[in-house]
């Protein structure tokens, strides 16, 4: 008995495109993310990987992209599970901010430990902040739980109790689970799976809009160590650009 | 304390435009409904009523209708529920067929019957017909309550143990409740709640597209019959132009 998981980091958002430090500013997609939620329903299609139930974020770039790929694999009716816990990291005061003028501003080494440092944290956004989700309805029962700001280290605290609480008995129960979430929800996941270090995680960079299958066994590890990318070569391709991005 | 409730019918679909019968039919929206959907969820933002949690059938016209709203009411991130008991109408072997064709082959009065008749159902469609679901995988746990045709009378009994299970408890937890769903699983909810007879459900139409809003007193009886459109004349017009399919 193996169990199987697909992983799907939202396609392209209009903040991608515009290299803005996005985290929990609820950015919609721009024309190529629709394209790659599209792509990816294709993927999971063609490989005949259909998944049972969803889980994603509260964030509409993780919606819709689950959305655009669900329908054309024809499983647009499976239930939806939504939680903020599979929320990009919340970026703190660089959310909104210029990647490129971020760099310029504080330097490369500062730079480089707020987007990769696995316990560092940007600095806290203000709650009159125009890009704080302070006052947003829809973490309205968070309470001492809202972040401001987040490094690796928080992500996986507060994605973890979830995904032993709600994707692992849908995992238990037989069913294939599709996580459509983020860049750092679904780095979290998979330090998890495959057990890489506190260092080598901030090596891994995982590209938008490419279905990432792992089959796991009974004690939920992966079979194949990093799971397979459904569209392998454009995937390797991808996860390149995303290492390069502020430069 | 009341109740809110919304109501609405899926945009205009493929076999819509094309005068066809669609019933369980999952036909996609055409450009038309994909509007109707983003129209609607501007009339919701608008008027300030926010569903909390959204319904759906299990068909794509409405789960894309329903998406499409909640995304430009910003309301995308609230929880899912989707069931086949919101479905349209299972209309047997009449699905697929021209509205037009078959009432011209059968006569106004047999067309009409199968159309509005409270009790009698299309005859049943063959399980190897290629427009019946007798192998979709997303009823393969039906068993014997699979339709192969329904009248009206069906439909309200398979919808009213939905509503009574799961629509009513969101209803009294205080949730603002969108229903996204068919015009004969809509006239199902909408005869029970505003008490309508068997004779006279069949003159009510309900248009696509059109934010229909309930507000319910503490006995789930509507304060005012019928409910309200948000764009009435909207409404009236749409109704008018449904009533006269087939002709």
């Amino acid at each position: 008995m193996t169990y199987q998981l697909v992983l799907l980091r939202h396609g392209e958002s209009e903040w991608n495109a515009q290299n803005l430090f996005t985290g929990w500013v609820d950015v919609p997609l721009n024309d190529k993310g629709r394209a790659e939620g599209v792509r990816a329903g294709e993927l999971i299609r063609d490989a005949g990987i259909l998944p049972d139930v969803v889980h994603t974020s509260l964030l509409r770039r993780a919606i819709n992209t689950a959305a655009a790929a669900l329908d054309v694999a024809d499983r647009h009716w499976i239930p939806v599970k939504r939680s903020w816990r599979l929320n990009e990291r919340h970026y703190g005061a660089l959310q909104g901010k210029n990647k490129k003028e971020t760099l310029e501003a504080y330097g490369e080494e500062q730079f480089m430990l707020w987007r990769r440092s696995f316990d560092v944290p940007p600095p806290p956004i203000d709650d009159a902040d125009e890009w704080s989700q302070a006052d947003d309805v829809r973490y309205a029962d968070l309470g001492d739980e809202m972040p401001r700001t987040e490094c690796l280290k928080d992500v996986i605290a507060r994605f973890l109790p979830y995904w032993e609480s709600a994707i692992v008995p849908d995992l238990r129960a037989g069913r294939t689970v599709l996580v459509a979430a983020h860049g750092n929800s679904l780095r979290a996941l998979v330090k998890h799976l495959d057990g890489i270090s506190d260092e080598d995680i901030a090596g891994l960079n995982i590209p938008t809009g490419m279905p990432l299958v792992y089959e796991l066994d009974e004690s939920l590890r992966p079979t194949v160590p990093g799971g397979r990318y459904l569209d392998p070569a454009a995937a390797a391709e991808a996860a390149a650009a995303v290492a390069n991005q502020g430069r």
